[in-house]
């Protein structure tokens, strides 16, 4: 017999050699069902596979991770069965599952696959479904295997077994497929029953521009088809939403072959965001007592010495200048910097916490085929900010960090959000964590309590801290339910170290201060991006870079309509005015593609009542008022920021 | 006979061979006395020096530059003679006029000159000047020249008639003694009545210091001992306002070595005053109509070959980062940034002026011997924006920003200010400026015509304009009276072509604009500089770090102490409260040191009757109020850049 223990910490016996589904039957039918696969001690295993000793339990379905993973890793694979089905001889590269659904690169040789064909395989992966064929694990020599793809001909596979140990290959058969596979997979086929292929692209094999071109299938599946149909209309809604696209659009940023791809310049409207949003960041973190610093965008390699980005961070660096007989780079990170404004005044614990903030631009090197609109790029204008202090003030001030957080979801409306909380693993101390067990269990221990007490919803995942402490990484969903990582929150017991940081504590002795790392609103890059999708363009009014337009309807309406854009511009209200000769059904049109929130209508009515006739973005007639009463009534969502 | 044409345009007759002396002594023998020498078609002569043809002649006096030169000049002509017959066999390397005096670079062999040797010599010029030497210009042939100094064993100078054609070379010689020199002097040495030789210094011969070492010795000289007395106290007081003393003793800012020289780190009190900077400015360019853009701190080559930076200007950049077959700079100006936001968008005529704005950091590769505190640095956060405008708006936009400039000037209380003011020289057209004749004429008449009419001072210097139009260098004087170029305000018609930027004109057709570039309050770096020694360090309310602290006598009245500073808090006032347990006496001495405009008091009196004791900084006692009634008197200095 063996011991299984579930996450309440509860313990039963079974036989050894139990799988998951087994212990899930006999918890429960109709739970077995919907089990995808399982953890067992901290690894995503097939829910199938037999487990011989003492192990954690955890069944997971389609809400968990771990089970979606395995949803998609078993359509990978019922996608090539399909294709070698309708095309016979197919070679089959790598078919992962990703965040949003799965891919598979295949070569077709001569053949060009057609998006319009698509269709016919997922008629065809749909029905290889319904036959409900298990996904068969087996252990498998190396010899064996390369015999196998031999046989078949695929030397992508034959590649990948070239890097593999004998003893540790595993294959995967459904129905009549069988692949090269790590696992794990799904119970059976018929748990897929809503299937779309979204596109096709070109891929490189292992991603070198020196081999062949693949051809990647893209696709998503869910156990049930309205799943599947509100994840098409999030799809295509994020279409419309694109930041790439909105943001040409509103004219918010641009990029330039000559300055540079993930170099994006800001054009009048997006510094527009830019600035609001520091003018809240500065306010918010005025009042919680940060002291604002400006550095330099480049230091001596020395310093990043120092810190640690070279020599293992300088892939993602900018290359190094050398003049005089010195070494620059341009920082990737206002860490260091911070550091040694820190250090350049004697510190006392009087002085303690001591909260840096600064909006500095870090360059980093993104692969350029990694960049991706304001996504990812180049040049980030970091609300960064580094907080020093001792272990005593260190719980109080994570909160503090926290609750900042938590405010920012609110002013931008962001209601699904949760923190992932990745700690050490006491194993690997000395290794891939700096070997401090005490300071580890105690910062960690004061973390999850920060998480708890404050009830905001967070994941904990052992073994992915940052070497120097635990971290915090910060997920939001947009309001068309896509996740972003917005920013991270870490805790740092070494570069203090490093940079030989210290402070005289009460008994006139030096101490070493903790840092947090923190940036709440992330970059301006990545937060605006993600707010052009989350508002869909339609930002808030304190936001919007333009906030109300005049619109006199004919010219002769003209004196009184500049008077209430003079009325506006006095009250510090962005606006304009549009004096154009055209029909007020083109100018209030063209007003709602500028996403403009609101519209002052002056026609006769309007002049002789001195009033104006407001229109809302995409709500439209608000009724008549005065300007002075209109104004007063907006004052709040004007005033949000000020 | 030839025509002598006067500065205010009149013409009169003289002799063939007549000196500006004698023109002088012709108008009034006491001008006569104030000659020190003359302009003679725009280049400065010796007032003593025969003019042959028809010129046009402008007498100087000590009131203008090129009378001081002149004087300065023959002063380090006066220490040489003076070194030579006290040390005899000493060799001279070069001896200019600079900005506040003059130097000459000696080689004294193996003596080593101390600075209290420097009375002696003092004492020798001083004696030598009262002989009312001439100062004697002679053409003399390069293979005389050479016999000279080979007979005087000095092989400086030698070395500089190498550099030199035979029939330009000329020996000046008053009293004893004879030197290698293009002039122009004074005409006799009496006039140098007040002599102060300041310090020594190193310098390697021909600034290379590969080269021999040589001994630098600065002085000063005036016409009268007052000059000199009021100059000394200047150099004292700049001594005691210096900004890299304050700056450290303020904690505004740092240097550190991992992060490199000439590269400063803000701290905190210092990112206070950059702060408020900007808020002032952006306010100020907001009510101007300017737009913010935020451009990243590097660029591809391309961009800046077509600006030109790149050859011309490779030396001043930070050197090329390659990377993936692309070649990145630093950006050293933000004007090519800014192009390109014109060019991102179509622009009408309707649209123009458009005025671009950003606090753009742009890095510049000084060489080290340059770097001097936040005058020259690496570094640079410069108030920067460009303005692009149709040749009819330019007057008008070219006025505002002169108007810019007063306005600035009254904020910070600068009073002594000059616009200099370079143009074209029509007959280097095509070669040192573009070919645009009849733009040079228009946009410099019309940058004229705004100077005379703001009544600006401005001085109009030929031939130092930009290659791409003429531009105006801003000069001002901090309280203690040292002079300081702080911004360049330039007209440029080359760039709009380069970068192929135009607007659709209102005949629907394609148009080049003008672009204004200009930076009032120049770089936060030498501005804040300025700043420091013209405040001494006494920053106005709005801008000091730390506005308010607030003293408690004894911790007994800390209760009332902190709800005073709870007010102020609220009130938005940068404040602190000394809660030590140290005497009142030590506490005001400190917050004087700290320099912080007022401290609140509080003792028995105080709490019972709910009041607060003013004392402002550097003039004491100013009688109790209530804080509100306080706060209210002071609400004005507070909000003058809210």
């Amino acid at each position: 017999m063996i011991d299984i223990t579930f996450p309440d910490g509860s313990v039963k016996q079974f036989e050894k050699g139990i799988t998951a589904m087994d212990v899930a039957k006999s918890l429960s039918n109709s739970l077995a069902k919907k089990v995808l696969s399982a953890e067992v001690n901290g690894e995503v295993w097939d829910a199938t596979r037999p487990i011989n000793d003492n192990a954690e339990l955890k069944l997971l379905t389609w809400d968990e991770e771990g089970g979606k993973y395995a949803f998609w890793h078993s359509s990978a694979h019922l996608m090539a069965e399909a294709l070698e089905s309708l095309y016979p001889g197919v070679k089959f590269g790598i078919g992962p599952p990703v965040d949003n659904g799965f891919y598979y690169d295949i070569d077709l040789g001569d053949k060009v696959l057609h998006e319009d064909e698509l269709k016919k395989v997922e008629k065809k992966m749909k029905d290889l479904a319904a036959q409900k064929n298990e996904f068969v694990r087996k252990d498998i020599s190396k010899n064996d295997a390369i015999e196998y793809f031999k046989g078949k001909g695929d030397e992508y596979k034959l590649d990948l077994l070239e890097g593999l140990n004998d003893g540790e290959i595993t294959f995967y058969t459904q129905g009549g497929f069988t692949d090269l596979c790590r696992g794990p997979h799904i119970p059976h086929t018929s748990h897929i029953k809503a299937i779309k292929l979204l596109s096709i692209a070109g891929a490189y094999w292992k991603g070198d521009e020196k081999n062949k071109q693949l051809t990647r299938i893209y696709g998503v599946t869910f156990p049930k088809q309205e799943q599947l149909d509100e994840h098409l209309v999030m799809l295509e809604e994020a279409k419309k939403r694109d930041h790439r696209k909105l943001g040409k659009e509103l004219e918010l940023f641009t990029f330039d072959d000559d300055v540079g791809p993930g170099l994006p310049l800001w054009l009048p409207k997006g510094a527009i965001i830019i600035e609001e949003l520091e003018r809240l960041a500065k306010k918010v973190e005025k009042e919680a007592g940060y002291d604002r610093v400006r550095t330099p965008h480049l230091a001596k390699d020395s310093m990043y010495y120092t810190s640690g980005h070279l020599p293992y961070y300088k892939d993602s660096m900018f290359p190094a200048m050398e003049c005089d007989g010195s070494t620059y780079y341009l920082k990737s990170m206002n860490c260091p910097h911070h550091h040694k404004i820190f250090d350049a005044l004697p510190r006392s614990y009087r002085d303690l916490p001591i909260r840096l903030a600064e909006y500095g631009t870090c360059y980093r090197y993104e692969q350029s085929g990694e960049l991706f609109g304001l996504m990812r790029v180049r040049s980030l204008q970091m609300n960064d900010a580094h907080i020093y202090c001792t272990k005593e003030q260190f719980e109080e001030e994570f909160k503090a960090v926290n609750d900042m957080y938590l405010k920012y979801f609110d002013v931008f409306g962001i209601e699904k959000y949760v923190m992932r909380f990745s700690t050490h693993a006491p194993e690997k101390l000395g290794e891939k964590y700096v070997d401090e067990p005490e300071l580890w269990n105690e910062t960690e221990e004061m973390v999850r309590d920060v998480l708890i007490k404050s009830g905001i919803p967070y994941q904990e995942v052992a073994d992915e801290a940052a070497f120097y402490g635990p971290k915090i990484d910060v997920q939001v969903w947009s309001a068309i339910g896509r996740e972003f990582t917005l920013a991270t929150n870490q805790v740092d017991f070494s570069q203090p170290r490093s940079f030989n940081l210290s402070y005289t504590n009460s008994n006139n002795e030096p101490e070493i201060p903790i840092i947090i790392h923190r940036a709440p609103l992330g970059t301006h890059e990545r937060f605006i991006g993600f707010l052009i999708e989350n508002y869909a363009g339609n930002f808030p009014l304190w936001l919007a870079p333009e906030q109300i337009t005049v619109l006199p309807i004919s010219e002769k309406f003209g004196d009184y309509a500049r008077k209430v854009l003079k009325y506006l511009n006095n009250c510090d209200i962005r606006c304009s005015i549009d004096e154009r000769n055209e029909k007020i059904g083109r100018k209030i049109r063209d007003a709602e593609v500028k996403k403009i929130p609101y519209m002052l209508i002056i026609g006769e009515k309007e002049v002789n009542e001195q009033k104006v006739a407001i229109r809302k973005h995409g709500e439209g007639d608000q009724g008549t008022s005065t300007v002075e009463n209109f104004v007063a009534s907006i004052q709040e969502a004007l005033t949000i920021n000020k």
